[in-house]
């Protein structure tokens, strides 16, 4: 029995997430599809699927299962709040939502439905690369962590459209969102410095550094430079007690040229991030097949939206400044294991 | 629409892919099960799955699109010529069978029936390692391949029911076939050279070291170790005309600790290859789903079968063992591309 | 005709400075030696050289070219101006002096003499992978630097004896003068951050992260980890505007066995800077013989005292600590290029 | 007390010899000089050296301790039993001699004198990498070594100059001497085998494979190719019963650009191997001082001959050509530790 899905938002990124649900993956397929531009909708939508004019009704028809958010961030607490209602699980593309309160109302939403219907699009996760990295981190051979180095570099990013609060607010969750999940972890605070700028960017504020304080002590010190011109370049860093862990180079083969002993960097999150894609919704047709959601909570978009907020701030002011949350709701604190890969 | 898929043969290899099928991979659905041991096949079968008493009424089963044979080698002759006198695409596990004689009258079938049915389980050829290797052979880049270095070290091997003759027979069938899609060329000759073998392997001929010579003139040098204690190492290397391209180490995490700067060796061939196993078999999926096959032939399996008889008959001579081949049929000649990862 | 030098102070460095300019470099003789333990002194002495019961009898000797101090720095400020008034090359170990106003007076007297005298013993300076780092820095091939990251591990320190100001008045001086040498900029403030401690160091503040300001905007993103336990751990990282410069693992042999594919790490600074010491006396026998100093000067005596304070008091201050310097004397404003390997 | 030396023979590698021996090592002086061109003598010649019209009277003079032999294959076997004749420790670059029987009677000469006077210059032995590579095997650490893979890559070699022999007389037996002396064993036997030839060579037999077949029955794998226009790069890999070990990647700067992430090859073997030079004198003034030698030993020489006959015979025979020694002299076969680090 497959999981009937349907998808609000046919952008690049729900095309996409169409291409993977048909073609890819197992056990799913989609049976809807809505976009504010009916035509995109329509030339969207695989063979047999209904394209339906609102969200709303595509939410609640019968014959959906389950629903992926792709629609802009604006969109998405409506659209959440009506999958809740209708008690079906959801993955929504990041952001969760635009405010810390819009978060806090799909919360106290999931929290009164009983048990959680909501993935955000947090894929890290579901990379293999980090993954093996908290299995290094989790194993406790190396002690405890201390410092988490985080490096996310772009080629570069589209003229014009680009500004400089982009890194703060659509970058560094991901860094933050990472983070927490490596080190099992929350954030306190938010420190950025603004090193000298690339010429390459415009006067862009370009790179940015940034801490991020763990409530255990541990600092996170993130790089985010999105004009490196050489490709897209992620790293991660763990120094713990009596040793270190890091991510790997990625498998491109090793060539010897005129150019030394070298291999390949990604050109963009595309080629670096595909398989953490596609494991990401493998897990999620798993746990919206079970009527449930695992992965990345409302909570972790919760915090995302905290944590950006403060960058900005931060920004501005020059210091440290304090996250404040909320009580975390039950429903957000159970352990969830790694799958096996 | 669905690929229908019976698998016969359910030991170790074909639960992992009725595993495989049913778990991982779309558009395909495992319809029935044979298995000489009927109490095997039964608990094997998925939910729904029909258990036939005989691979014959298996193949022949109206239901049934396309077959998997695991079973094991002697009876593959058979199950094939039965498949391709179904006119049913199958997919079948090394070896293809288990002589050259054998292995020409399927081919005979399969050009009779007119176009290709089998693809054989070389694995390798679908890992995105190879396949990245291949690619930078491919652009020209380096110019001509001269030498390959291929290398295949396993940890251990089952004491007293392994055999001397065995990495000639079971584990240089890889590296030959790499060699020969790697290198889009044929074998021509065989040398091997036993060097000082390995204490730990109770008067096995390990390591065995091979050259297989291309009808290009590329030689390729094959170390084969089967009892290294550390893992399961696979190395490649070319030497082309203006530079060298090799296998990457595997993506695990770089620790640093009181053992240095290091990442973990596979343990075994499932840890290595896994990712290969499945897009093996969604390749195949694609191609059995259009009726057809692509990937490893039934001239490919010929081949292997001529290698490693050349290969045994090196070891007694100390000499170049010549391959003599029949013409090749033009139904294997077709250049396949790689497809887009 | 060999350079004839005294050298102060025979404790655990100035043995092995003795040992270097008599058993492993051209050009020199040790031909004096003077230590506040007499014995000491004597047992220390090679053969031939005379033993001096003061430092100033030794450095104003007719015999003696150039001096070597390796006396404690509390000492070094009386002997520096010594060497100064008698017009002869000194070359003298960290720290230069132990207070900025020391420093100043030292400079002054340099400078009141005309010409360089004192090199001052940051040996990384010297090593070969931080020179080729710097070399491609230079190249202008990666655009301007725009941040750095060092690391600076220990895999112990001495229990009881080592304080928490330690790892920013003894280690933080080396990542500073470093990174003033490779960016060829100076310092202008100095934050530290504390992460989680680490349980290994006794209520130690370890690690400690340090962000140097460089005047240029460069942020420098010192971590300082004393007691990691794996060995003796430096890295450093540029980030360019259009690509990363990084120094490179230690040529260790690339072993593969039950641990993974991996190099063995320094297991302390004598095994990690041995070349680069005897480099930096080569370079000071070279010019010490022409009556004259090259490498690090005074003036890097004295920032690094400014930076030490600046750090202790960034602890306490959780702020930006500003440096603010006197004038750079012209004497110290040559540039110098790195000699050719 | 300086080690006095006469240099014979001042072209390319000559002066670099008398440039090491002046500038860079201690405990030395060059006195004398000769040349078979007075003038390229006179010119090389260091202040306070003496010219010397026949080689003979350089070696005779008294003021010569010990004597450089860099003049052409040819004259050696007289220039070395004239050094053995006065008594003199003799360094004698490659070839020692051009034939077997000219090694024999410089050996008899040497062990009618009663204590080794010559060593030859195998500069790898005395390279770091090598040195860590040999102490990693004689650790015991990997089990008996099983199988080495010897790779020797040039950049070019000079048109016209370079003929098809040259890679097995004048380079193969760097990678004879290396795998002697890591191995500790004998060679009994080589093989040779041409494969596909690059266009870049004119003709060239290039690349070659070459076989050594051990006394322990270890296969030394050796590729040799001297047109790979990326640079001088030399590999080594040895196999052992429990795990591997390599030589590691030059320690060049980590770029990441757009090129990848990579590490520079050595443009030539000046780059790769000037350290090693460096280290071979340092050990040779050492011996010679003491009036014998260390190091590569005549019969070294003796098998070098051996080796490179016999390659030039295999290439023939397309055959295992064995190599039949005379007795080795007890003065050969001391065991000589790595001189400490």
């Amino acid at each position: 029995m497959s999981l009937k899905v349907g998808v609000i938002g046919t952008g690049m990124i729900g095309q996409d997430h169409i291409r993977r649900l048909t073609q890819v993956l197992s056990g799913v397929e989609v049976v809807a599809v809505n976009d504010i531009a009916m035509d995109r909708a329509e030339s969207a939508a695989p063979a047999g699927a209904k394209v339906f004019e609102t969200p709303q009704e595509l939410i609640n028809d019968e014959n959906v299962d389950a629903i992926v958010i792709c629609s802009w961030g604006p969109a998405h607490e409506e659209q959440l709040l009506a999958c809740i209602a209708a008690g079906k699980p959801v993955f929504c593309e990041k952001p969760l939502v635009t405010s810390a309160e819009s978060a806090i109302r799909v919360m106290e939403a999931e929290v009164a439905y009983g048990k959680r219907l909501v993935q955000v699009g947090f894929m890290r996760r579901f990379d293999a690369d980090y993954r093996r990295l908290k299995t290094v981190l989790d194993s406790g051979a190396l002690g405890a962590p201390l410092m988490y180095k985080s490096v996310h570099r772009n080629a570069s990013v589209p003229e014009g459209l680009y500004t400089s609060d982009m890194p703060l607010n659509d970058t560094l969750v991901h860094d933050a969102d990472i983070s927490r999940w490596l080190l099992d972890d929350e954030i306190t605070g938010v420190e950025v410095r603004v090193p000298r700028r690339s010429t390459r960017g415009n006067d862009l504020r370009d790179p940015v550094m940034v801490m991020l304080h763990m409530s255990s002590g541990v600092i996170v010190d993130v790089e985010i430079s999105v004009n490196v011109a050489y490709g897209y370049d992620i790293r991660g860093e763990l120094s713990c007690e009596t040793g270190i862990a890091a991510l790997p180079n990625r498998p491109a083969t090793v060539i010897t040229d005129q150019f030394g002993i070298r291999q390949a960097i990604p050109e963009d999150w595309r080629e670096r991030f595909i398989e953490a894609y596609d494991q990401e919704f493998r897990e999620w047709i798993a746990a919206a097949s079970a009527g449930t959601a695992t992965g990345p909570t409302t909570w972790d978009g919760y915090t995302s939206t905290l944590v950006a907020d403060a960058a900005l701030r931060a920004v501005d002011s020059g210091k440290l400044e304090k996250i404040e949350m909320i009580e975390k709701p039950a429903l957000y604190s159970a352990v969830e294991k790694i799958a096996a890969e």
